[in-house]
């Protein structure tokens, strides 16, 4: 019997959906999660598949989260449009967020998102994405929790601070890249403690701050940056603009926030739109070309474009459905009961 | 004999701006030029210090530079500011803009300031650290010549792309960082050569695409970006919105314009400005204090903050001018006659 079973999109959406309101969750916070935990899926991003509504019903039950806030909108200034979560999970506020940012970067050449007080567990790239199916350029970025400590430093206090960017492209799949600004997710670090396999040196250091190749050392110490002093600056930025600039908790805060609870961290986040059609001006059409001449320049030399991998599952997913692990689905449809 | 001679901030200034216009340049560029080669020189920045005075000779002399072209501006949205250089150098198009990016990024909370054909030689941290001496984080990127190769790849496709970003601090000096996007600044790869001296692995490929410890086996074939593939994607997304999306030559095509005179690149700039007590609002204050504790986990733990040598520089400077070496005044000084 094979271990994994055929579904359609559809029916990794009515899953999820079904298992976070079983839960408690409200039916529009269910919708907007179960539709990124679906497009995780049919990427085959797996630890933000189907495996995300397990974590989700735990953090439901931790009772931390608002299965039920309402997002608030505000926009404080022509290019800032503000999204407050009211301790809800982040993706309900990106949807309500979302059409006021394409028409604010509409009408004004560039525009902000500010998204506060959200628990946030999503990738980056579903809303980068999102943003350039209207045409825009989209950047997006959050802290997390104080894991990973400053180039120089020995202990932890940037969270690893995803960086996001899309470019859209006529036709086809937008340009994209979403990426931690620590040298490799947290995760990772735990599935080499949990198999007691030695990690690279480069990932973390111990609690002395010596570089170590001990996956449990490093969880106990901290983590580093990707790039040394330069990736070390760009979690910084990232603190900066997504916590300190929108009013929100830094890594630091939020970690304390957190109390231990090991729950899903809540804190900001900032996004930017920016319209190429009033940037470009005239100049529009030969900017779009100047862009497809990159990439070929990318491809043409056997060089991958982020994202290519993902974009592959997900034209595969589109044909053929999505492949799931039996015990995985027992153990979603165990929150069914 | 002291190989070096002690100057005041003033005389640096002087003797550059002396230096340019009697070679042609208008005195409003001079002006613009003059002072970020003495902030150069001022942090100790010696390749952008004086010696760019050498440099700008030069290219004024090759003739591709306009040395009196009168930037035009421009507001084609309410949160873009548009200055076309019209060929001349970048810098006093920047000038000319930084009073509408300022008032942009108050009235709207953020904005953007594209700066189109010109000539670009300077650090970028001039540019941002201006933008926060108005209280606003600064952030600035800008393609070069196409000589930095995407991960995976083994031709140059990316310039050496700088990003830098600034954010303003009370009663003291802006956090800042500028760096680039490739593992190394070009000019390093040529002074290794220029002293038959090997390079790190990591800086650069030879012409069949493979790691290279040979200094002119990487500059006849590409240099690396920084961090892998993180790096390449940043390097990426700086081609596309500092040229592509302004509608300004991307790397390759700045190449190609430069067709072999190994002259400044020309090509566009994007800095964008945001406005933190429009994003603040009531929590503005708290803001500032969270990138304060920020800082302060940082250098509290033995790390340096970008630039802070740079600033220790400056303090000096201000205290007791600056040495330059006598060799370099007389080449500055023979240009004069």
């Amino acid at each position: 019997m094979s271990t994994r079973i055929n579904l359609s999109l559809d029916q990794v959406f009515d899953l999820a959906h079904r298992a976070l309101t079983h839960n408690g969750m409200a039916d529009d916070h269910a919708r907007a999660i179960a539709e990124v935990i679906t497009q995780g899926q049919r990427d085959e991003c797996h630890s933000h598949g189907l495996y995300r509504v397990l974590v989700c019903v735990r953090s439901l039950r931790s009772g931390k989260v608002d299965p039920a806030a309402q997002p608030t909108l505000s926009q404080p200034a022509p290019s800032i449009v503000k999204v407050d979560a009211h301790f809800g999970y982040s993706l309900l506020a990106f949807q309500h967020g979302l059409p006021r940012l394409v028409e604010a970067a509409h009408k004004q050449g560039v525009a902000a998102l500010v998204i506060r007080n959200c628990f946030h567990f999503s990738a980056l790239w579903p809303e980068v994405e999102a943003i350039a199916a209207h045409g825009l350029v989209g950047m997006a970025m959050t802290p997390s929790h104080a894991w990973v400590a400053p180039e120089g430093g020995n202990r932890g206090v940037f969270g690893t601070n995803p960086l996001a960017f899309a470019w859209p492209r006529a036709g086809q799949e937008p340009f994209v890249f979403d990426f931690a600004t620590s040298a490799i997710a947290r995760g990772d670090i735990e599935l080499h403690a949990r198999q007691e396999k030695a990690i690279p040196l480069g990932w973390g250091l111990d609690a002395d701050g010596v570089p170590t190749t001990d996956a449990r050392a490093a969880l106990d110490g901290a983590m580093q940056t990707f790039g040394g002093h330069k990736g070390s600056a760009l979690a910084a930025m990232i603190e900066l603009l997504a916590g300190a600039l929108i009013g929100d908790l830094t890594s630091a805060e939020s970690l304390t926030f957190d109390a231990g609870a090991g729950a899903t961290p809540c804190h900001g986040e900032l996004l930017l739109a920016f319209d190429p059609q009033r940037f470009g001006a005239d100049d529009f059409e030969q900017g779009q070309q100047r862009a497809e001449q990159l990439f070929h320049a990318i491809t043409g030399q056997g060089a991958r474009l982020p994202s290519q991998r993902r974009f592959t599952a997900r034209q595969r997913s589109q044909a053929e459905g999505v492949w799931v692990e039996r015990s995985l689905l027992r153990d979603i449809e165990g929150l069914l009961t």
